[in-house]
């Protein structure tokens, strides 16, 4: 734990002794999806998936319309998640961690867990981290604020992928074959190596049922950041989900993780917390259209995954919280930055001592008012401090000061401006979409002088928010095969003998890096 | 009423004695919306529509995902929502009707009014007609089983538009300006012309809910068929409604139809009926998508109206009879082929006695059954018996024999199948789909081998289909001017003259072509 964090906790419990805080506070569970794109849910036109829980869920809760994530891509958008801090400053960026990241999320960003652990929270994560390992594991969950932790830390297409379905189904597509065998996380240990995705789904929902349970039983508020690794490449499902939807592999990898936000959130009534907690489901970017058939969708949005464009950052998201939030359809704007200064807001202490570019929605979320959040801003993938930001929302318009397509939003796209092939391209004017009146980005106005007022306004908002970034290092850009968790090591050949047996029932290896 | 009507009406008459069917029959409620799109309402995954009812509509109804409309254009797909069969049996083909149309519907087709009006229910059209006015308006709804009839019999820009919003704003673009100003008829008579576009939304709500209250207060069952304008281009509101969205001009002329939908539903409460009437909301065909930011919206589907892709005609639907109906959502198929031959069942009466493409889904809707439909036929918009159907889907699997772009779906389509430059083009082998893991048409099986017998068996089901296709007569072929309605007729100039001042409160003029 870094100093800034340490300065934060004794923030909080100053806090805590000159307010006389009640104690009684809201759990809070995120349910994070993993590529999941704007159109991939029942509840959001798509015409053959199967998610009568997610469903459910939005029956119950607020399902928004206009919600994004910090990044196209997974490691900044859960670094953003989890920080209130666009990726830029905490230096998750460019790009995503993979296993021989010598960095990680750096340990004096301070988490939502390491809000809530000082206010005496349990804090649990259940499976994808992609925030790093680093060495000794150094930058695993529970050095950033976690309890607890069972996973994979980072996407389970970063090895080699064996068997994907039950029982012994290969995978449809390769995996990063270079890289040592997934690793299953429980803590700082490597329990299982390779993971085996045909039981992961039974191990992770039973750990979060657990967490669950074991919390409301003993009366602690806790915190679970339930983070699935379903609908990322490959796809995977396990023995009641194999074959079971008229929408194949990705249907049946969607229908299981819908099974486990239903059972999580019987879990929680059976438990007696339903009423006091807050839940949160949302994904982390787009979805992956290269993978075509087995890909996700972004419905009417423009491109997905890896493209500034709103199919790459406009996500699904439903918000529950029986009794406190009112069941509906919000249009306001949201972002998974704004999840850590509402919990603080929910929790009642202050925001971490940092620049947070969040804001607290709670007045949208229970009230239903309106979102104080009225602008947006785009980084690519490919971050680079020298051309800083792509786009920029402001209200109901999105200028695109700079366009990329990417392999992630399809070779093969029929809007040309999707696919990798679309090289970096500036644009000035920027272009100019009403995302209200033309949520596809089809219709430029940057050429109708109506609008060149709207265009001088957004160039402002941008060098306003500009002006306020300061880059953290890139902790992107050191690779060591050093780091690649290995529950054998030090073993011979490298990184092939990266495996526990499954005969060893038993083996809780420490993970020694 | 033609021969085979009268045929069937003894049919009907004589099932009835001999049955003894119980007389509280059902009331009928058609809310046909004009080229909305599979993703134009909240529930089907638009971001900023404004559709409050139609959402508690879909939470207490079924909502299909597969649905289907007969023809991805407005006169045909009418026809054989009305008839239960293909607009090439009955002759609504090529295309649709215009002002100056000498056809019609003809008359010995059977409609939903025809067989309920013998059973003694008040049959009612409000809005949009579409199936032809022809010489002394022969082809009118009252000549075709229903008892009453207030609407403008074509599309509203078959005529020059002037006002569109509440008080006098201008109509966002041009109309037909070579027919007459569009009428509004009561039966057989214009009472307004032209027709006034920011008013007509009340008087069709008026009528409908008077159809309601009246018929209800009676103990008359009644089928009420309210066609809805709005969202046809070109997009008008009222008072009401104008400026009232985030989405602009196709919203607010969509929260105003949406607004009719709920005093619909309202009414049929307050008259204490809601529990006898079995309601069904859907769309005419797909979304126009040249009318862009103002346009409609086919989501994950491909292209739009006027085309053989799903985004033509696969539309939303959502049916609704509380107490009979389970809420909930089907991916099963459906039609509005299927609604005639499932309100015979509903009724207790016997199909007309003709060919019928449609099926009774009575299972399915009341019974969360499978669909007994596994196969739809889908004729283009330019019908030629020559080139016959353009595509065939069987189980999930749909082939392409032929396709061909539309005006309609824009000439600025980002897909190039869609626009009016894709000429009609011969596919052999078709180009073939697997809709249930590819709503939206991008990854083309018939190159695979392991998908060989699966074309075959739809060339099958094709040839079986087109076999029993006997083209009727094209309706479409012949104009004249003389058809076209006219309140001042004769006067000079033609067509000039055809308007009947606002300030003559009182006219009803006999409708005297």
């Amino acid at each position: 734990m870094a100093f800034r964090s340490i300065v934060y906790i004794l923030v909080v419990l100053i806090v805590e002794v000159l307010s006389g805080q009640d104690p009684k506070r809201p759990n809070i569970v995120i349910l994070f999806a993993d590529d999941l794109g704007y159109a991939d849910l029942e509840v959001y036109g798509h015409p053959t998936s199967h998610t009568p829980n997610l469903n459910q869920l939005a029956t119950n809760g607020l399902l928004f319309t206009q919600f994004y994530v910090s990044s196209p891509v997974c490691s900044p958008s859960r670094a953003s998640l989890l920080t209130g801090r666009y990726q830029t400053r905490s230096g998750v960026w460019p790009g995503v961690f993979v296993p021989d990241t010598a960095g990680g999320l750096p340990l004096n960003e301070t988490t939502i867990a390491e809000v809530l652990q000082p206010l005496g929270y349990h804090t649990a994560i259940v499976g994808k981290w992609h925030l790093g390992v680093g060495k000794e594991g150094m930058f695993l969950p529970t050095n950033q604020g976690f309890d607890e932790y069972l996973g994979i830390p980072y996407s389970h297409d970063m090895c080699p992928c064996n068997f994907c379905f039950y029982p012994n189904v290969s995978c449809l597509s390769k995996c990063d074959d270079q890289y040592t065998a997934c690793p299953l996380f429980d803590g700082g240990s490597i329990i299982e190596q390779p993971a085996d995705l045909t039981t992961l789904h039974d191990k992770y929902l039973n750990r979060s049922l657990h967490v669950i349970s074991d919390n409301a039983a003993k009366g602690t508020p806790f915190f679970l950041y339930y983070a699935f690794h379903h609908t990322h490449h490959p796809k995977y499902a396990g023995k009641q989900f194999r074959n079971t939807t008229i929408r194949g592999a990705f249907g049946d990898g969607l229908a299981e993780l819908d099974d486990g936000v239903g059972q999580v959130m019987a879990q929680l009534e059976k438990s007696g917390v339903l009423e006091n907690t807050f839940v949160l489901f949302t994904s982390d970017n787009g979805p992956s259209l290269r993978w075509e058939k087995i890909g996700g969708n972004a419905g009417l949005l423009k491109c997905g995954k890896g493209t500034t464009y709103e199919g790459g950052q406009r996500v699904p998201a439903i918000a529950s919280w029986k009794g406190r939030i009112t069941p509906g359809r919000t249009k306001e704007l949201g972002s998974t930055l704004d999840i850590l200064p509402t919990i603080c807001s929910m929790v009642g202490v202050p925001p971490p001592q940092t620049t947070i570019d969040g804001v607290d929605i709670s007045t949208l979320l229970f009230e239903g008012g309106k979102s104080p959040r009225d602008r947006f801003f785009y980084y690519p993938t490919t971050v680079k401090p020298d051309y800083g930001l792509y786009a920029v929302r402001y209200r109901q318009y999105k200028a695109h000061y700079y366009t990329q397509g990417s392999v992630n939003s399809d070779p093969n796209n029929h809007d040309p401006d999707c696919r990798p092939t679309a090289k970096r391209t500036a644009h000035n004017p920027p272009l100019l979409f009403d995302l209200n009146q033309d949520p596809s980005e089809l219709f430029d106005l940057s050429n109708d002088t109506d609008y060149a007022s709207i265009l001088q306004e957004i160039s402002k908002v941008k060098a306003q928010f500009e002006a306020t970034m300061v880059f953290g290092e890139s902790q992107n850009s050191k690779h060591t095969p050093d780091v690649e968790p290995c529950c054998n090591k030090p073993c011979d050949p490298f990184p092939q003998c990266c495996t526990c047996s499954k005969s060893k029932k038993d083996f809780h290896l420490r993970y020694m890096p």
